[in-house]
This record gives structure tokens, C-alpha cells and sequence, in this order.
């Protein structure tokens, strides 16, 4: 059953400079005038499927059920990479099956993955190289409608998987890196709150690239300026900044820096 | 008749980091409570009419009938220049009489264009520089209530034209240009898939400014690295790539440059 | 009693790139799903409370009756610093205790202020660094239902005040500031058409750092290229700019810089 309110959350490296995206959001509505339409990013760096997968993952959540995720990072659009859907407990998603869905798959209990086979779901094109309008939008206005998951097309048991980083965690350490760099230069690690708890009892002295950094703190307001500290985001990951100011910049840290945390069982 | 769902789509270059825009919606929303508002795009280069014209003709049939677009680059914001509207047999367009419509104007079989006089479809406002919040975006939410295009102002029969490059067709040779870069540095001419099918019996070899590229493929992920190839895009225009990597940028190729495909008839 | 289509309008500096601004529509739209948002921006400066505060006491107006605005530049989060709304006649604000609201404030006749205290009205989170998605959008959402204002907690008589600067105004002068630079870079002053009515009989010789510079004119397409000219924009205010260029880039002028009229009475 469609919910009361469709809605249809979009996730794409298109930019905002472009007509892509509205090209999607007027197939959208041409087949589900009712839909609506929140936009994610759009700003994805271009072909960053980690990077798109980062903010799903992150975001996905706090949506209300039944709303259909649409992540269009396609860099092999219009070659024989399947289109495909997912559908968990609570939500749809819709996305090329190249790994941007591969922390949905893991995290959820139960899902059903489909490719997007159905040529009644998609609109004619001359070219092969916007599946976001022509594959994408419609397949997810044609869920938000309430069709049926198994006319999509058929079930995928392999869907392709993207190289999402754990963290090592033994009984002496973690050992994680840095996944995401936030628009304030924030340093987001893929150790968890849950993880760090199981290792320490005390404030952990926390290690990038083998040297120590400031405190964990509890907000980006504590610590010394110009020291690098750590926080427990929003999300519960250990993330790690510069009061007022971005790390990354400052201190040239990016993507798989090494962050280690000594356990002190 | 007003459309059930009133759609209003949004085309501007005020970028989105200044209240322009939403000082477009709120007038918009404030008039006409039920209108829903899709951004087309607002980082349209400064003044760059032709930039507009060229995304807005590129999206618009995507939008369901009855849509009112709005299109908003005007240098010539408190000139003489007309405030103009143009009916189609789908759609509404709400613009400065400057050109940016000339694409939908030539396409459209039937247009009807008038000048925006009434006053009743106007904000008062103390100064003459923001008729996107003042005039176009009240005739837009005017337009989407099912105002009569009569009660809008006089009948328009020579509305500005922007030059909008065409091919040379000859039995020879297609001569075309680059008009649009896109932000993954994609070059895209105005030469069209139907032109080349009129011209040629095998795969066509492209030159750029004199010089020729890599074949004519199927999509992003075919052709050599660090050639230039070329693909039919989404909206059937012949458009040069380079693989993942931007084209414009890399090949120092920008808006203008010659592209020649010889016929072999 | 909330409106019938009940309106939320964001600004924030969160920037478009990232999951912070979904996140908090996610959460909008899980407490109150027929509520349709609207974004003032996402690209104020990292931390610029006085951008914010510009930006929206620019636009709010043009919102209908019951809009709630959110404004969230928050590099206090997780410290002390009180989470607050605030309702006039006809509009209401949530946002931190930092001064963003301070020109609504001022402006409003009535206005209540209220902290954000009961916890109902909050997500749980794991962290204290994201009070836009935990707070503030939770918020908002429960004041667009129609929730009592004195249910959310104490009165508050005390907000933090932004420095907000105003002209000095004398029987000789009025001198004031460059409060805010647009993305055309056009230059706006804290200076009033009112104020400069009440200043002159004739056309006011405008002094720039204490030069000279051209005629106050209609609009942006008088007067000499190359040269500043001044115009009453669109909010009444004083703005300097250069024809179709960008005068902060050219001239290198800055927020802060002094403009001057001398009164002629």
C-alpha cells in the first residue's frame, strides 16, 4: 500500500547547474503529480558512488516509511550494469547496481532486490545516458504509486558490492579511518560510539596516522584551538575537527587517514 | 482551466546563496498557498540568457501539462525591456522579453505571447531591480490559479530573439557548434541525431575544429581513454565526452567550437 | 490555530553537499507529513550569523501568514547556548539564542520568545553536534500542527543580541556600512530610502571610503560602465554596483566599508 503522503527523496552527482535534475523531478510528477520531491544532494562529487553511499546511509532513517530513496551516481550508464530497486521494513530504493546501496543491504534485516526490468516502468530515450530520467524517476514514481515489487522485474541475490571500510577492532585497539570529509572540513571516522565503548574505560587517547590528538570532547566548542579533538557525532561516529575551522584544510588529513584508539581493558 | 496539482518550475541565474529565490517562492506561496514549486536551476552564469535557454528547452516537455515556467536572467531588469508571458498547447512560460523563450517560441506550433501589463499581477515594491520576486514570480501563481491569459496584457507578435545557432546542413557536410557545457565537462552541440541519420550510411568521423576524434559510441563507458568520442545524448543531440574525465577542461574545448561531421551519401 | 497548508522555510549554512539539510527535512516530514518546506538557503558562510540574520529579515515577509522560519548557524551547538522561538503577528522563528533573530526582533511590534525546553519536542541523539536535525527541525514540525507555544518552555526577555549596525544619521550626514555583498556582487548598504528622503532635496553626492563615486539611478543598466552608481534595491535599501559586473571583485570592497551622503537641507 502507497503511503498517504508519496515521497520521493533523490540523491545524485548531477550538480545544480544543469537541467538533470529537473529532468528527473518532471518525469516524477508526470507520472505521480502527487509525489513529493525532497532533494538529498545533488552536489556528489561526480562518480563518488562512496561518497553518495556515505550520505544515504547517513540520512535514509529519518525519513518516514515509505518514502523512495533514489541514488543516480552512474558511472557505467548505459553499459550492462543492472538498474535495480530494494525494499526494506520501512523504505524503497531505487539506484544503479553498482554499490551505492551495498550499506542498506548490509545494515537492514530484510530485503527484496529486484532489477528494474519492466520497459512499462521506463520512458523511451534516443540516447543511452540518462537513466536517471528516462530508467530511475520513473521506476521510483511507479513505486510511490504502489505498484506492485515483483512487476519490477526479477529478484537479484548478487547485488554488486562497494568496499565499505570497518574498523579492525581487537582487544588492545581500533583501528579505523576517516570515510567522509563534511562541508565544514569535519573528519568523519568509521568507528562507532558502540565499538569505542566496548574498548575502553577511560577517555581513549586517540591516534591519527600514529600521533596523538586532543580529547574526545563533548561539542565542537571544547578543546584547545588549533588542536585537533574528537567528537561523537550526531550519528554516533567519532568524528574529528578544528574548533571553528576545517580540518581538512588545515591539516591536509583526507579520505583513509588511519585513526587508532589503544583499548585500556 | 488551472491543472489540479499547480506546478510552477523556477529557471534563474540568483544562485542560492542570497534570499532571492525564496523571496520568489514566498510571494508565490503567499498568492497562490497550494502551488507547488520544482526548481529548474539557479546557477545559471550571471546575465548568461543563452545558458537559460538552452537548460529550459532542454527540460520542459518532462513537466506535466500545465506547468508554469518561470525564467529569470535579466540584465535589463528595470529597462524597457518587456516583462512577457507565452502560452503553448502544454505549458506557461513567464519571462523577460530578452530572448531566453526564442528556443520554445521556434519549436511550439502554437504560442500565444503577451505582455504582462495588468497591474493586479504585480508586487508594489520601492526600488526596480528584482522583478523576478515583483513581476514574474505574481504572474506565474497568478497563471497557476487560472487567471486568463487576456487579463494579463496586450498581444506580443515581435518578441526579442536570442541567437540560437542552427547546423549548416549541406549534402557534404554537417556544420555545427559546441552550445552547452554541462558539469561533468560534457560538450554538446546543436547538431541532432535526425540530422545525422539524414546524412550518413556508416559510423560518421567527427572533426573538431578541423581535427578528428574517436568514433561515435554508444554510451560513457565505450571508446578509448583520453580520446574525444562522441555519443547521441538523452535529448538527441550529438554530444562530445571525454571518459570520466572532464572534457572541457582537459581539452581546453569550450562554447563555439566547430564541429564537422562529412556525409557520405 | 496552524494554517491549512502549513509552511516551513529553512536557512541554514550547512552548504548543499552533504545530509545535514535532508536529515532535518526527513524529521519534518516524519512529525508532520503534509507540511511542505522551503529553502531560504544553505550557503551562508560556515558560521556567519550576521549573513544569516541578513538574508533572513530580507525575505521573511514575503512568506504567508503561519510560515515557521528555521535559521540554523549554530557554531554554539551542544554548548550552552539556548535553543529558542519566536512569534510575531504573523510568522515564527525558531533558531539558537545567537542574535540571527536579533532584526526580527527589532523590527516585530509583538513579538514572544520562548526557549525550547520540553523535551518532547527533541529527538534523542548520540551526540550533541547536529541540534538542526534534533532540535530545531523537531520544532519547527510541532509548531506547524499547531502546538502551544507555552508548551515548549519559558518565556525568555533576555535573547543574545547580533551586533546589527545602523547609520548615524545627522542634519549633515548620514553615514553607514556595506552590511551584506550578493552573489552578483552588488555592494547593499544598512542605508534606507527613507533615511536618505529625509536627507536631500536633490540627487545625493555619495562618498565610498570618503570618494566620490556616480549618480544614485534608476536601475542597473544606467549609468556609466566602469564606474560605481548606487540605486535603491529591492528592499528599500541603498546599493552600489557596477553595470553587469562584479563591484566587490573589481573594486575590492568589503563588508564594512563606509558610504556616506552628505544632506543638503
Amino acid at each position: 500500500m502507497p503511503p498517504a503522503i508519496p515521497l520521493i527523496a533523490l540523491l545524485t552527482d548531477f550538480g545544480t547547474k544543469d537541467y538533470f535534475v529537473a529532468s528527473m523531478k518532471g518525469v516524477i510528477l508526470t507520472i505521480h503529480p502527487a509525489a513529493r520531491i525532497v532533494d538529498i544532494s545533488h552536489d556528489i562529487g561526480p562518480h563518488q558512488i562512496a561518497e553518495a553511499a556515505y550520505c544515504l546511509q547517513a540520512c535514509y532513517r529519518t525519513f518516514p516509511e515509505g518514502t523512495v530513496h533514489v541514488a543516480v551516481v552512474d558511472p557505467g550508464v548505459g553499459s550492462h550494469r543492472r538498474p535495480i530497486l530494494v525494499a526494506t521494513d520501512r523504505y524503497y530504493f531505487v539506484a544503479p547496481d553498482n554499490g551505492v546501496l551495498t550499506p542498506i543491504i548490509d545494515r537492514e534485516a530484510h530485503v527484496e532486490i529486484r532489477e528494474i526490468e519492466n520497459r512499462q516502468y521506463r520512458l523511451p530515450s534516443p540516447g543511452a545516458t540518462f537513466h536517471g530520467r528516462d530508467v530511475f524517476a520513473p521506476a521510483a514514481a511507479w513505486l510511490a504509486t504502489g505498484a506492485m515489487l515483483s512487476s519490477f522485474g526479477r529478484l537479484v541475490s548478487d547485488p554488486v558490492r562497494m568496499n565499505w571500510p570497518q574498523p579492525k577492532v581487537t582487544a588492545r585497539t581500533i583501528i579505523g579511518e576517516i570515510v567522509y570529509i563534511d562541508r565544514f572540513g569535519n573528519l568523519i571516522s568509521n568507528i562507532s560510539h558502540a565499538q569505542i565503548e566496548t574498548c575502553e574505560t577511560g577517555r581513549p587517547g586517540i591516534l591519527v596516522e600514529g600521533h596523538p590528538i586532543g580529547n574526545l570532547v563533548a561539542n565542537y566548542r571544547e578543546g584547545q584551538a588549533d588542536a585537533l579533538h574528537a567528537v561523537i557525532n550526531s550519528n554516533g561516529m567519532l568524528e574529528l575537527f578544528l574548533k571553528e575551522r576545517p580540518a581538512s584544510e588545515y591539516l591536509k588529513i583526507g579520505l583513509g587517514t588511519v585513526v587508532e584508539i589503544p583499548c585500556r581493558r
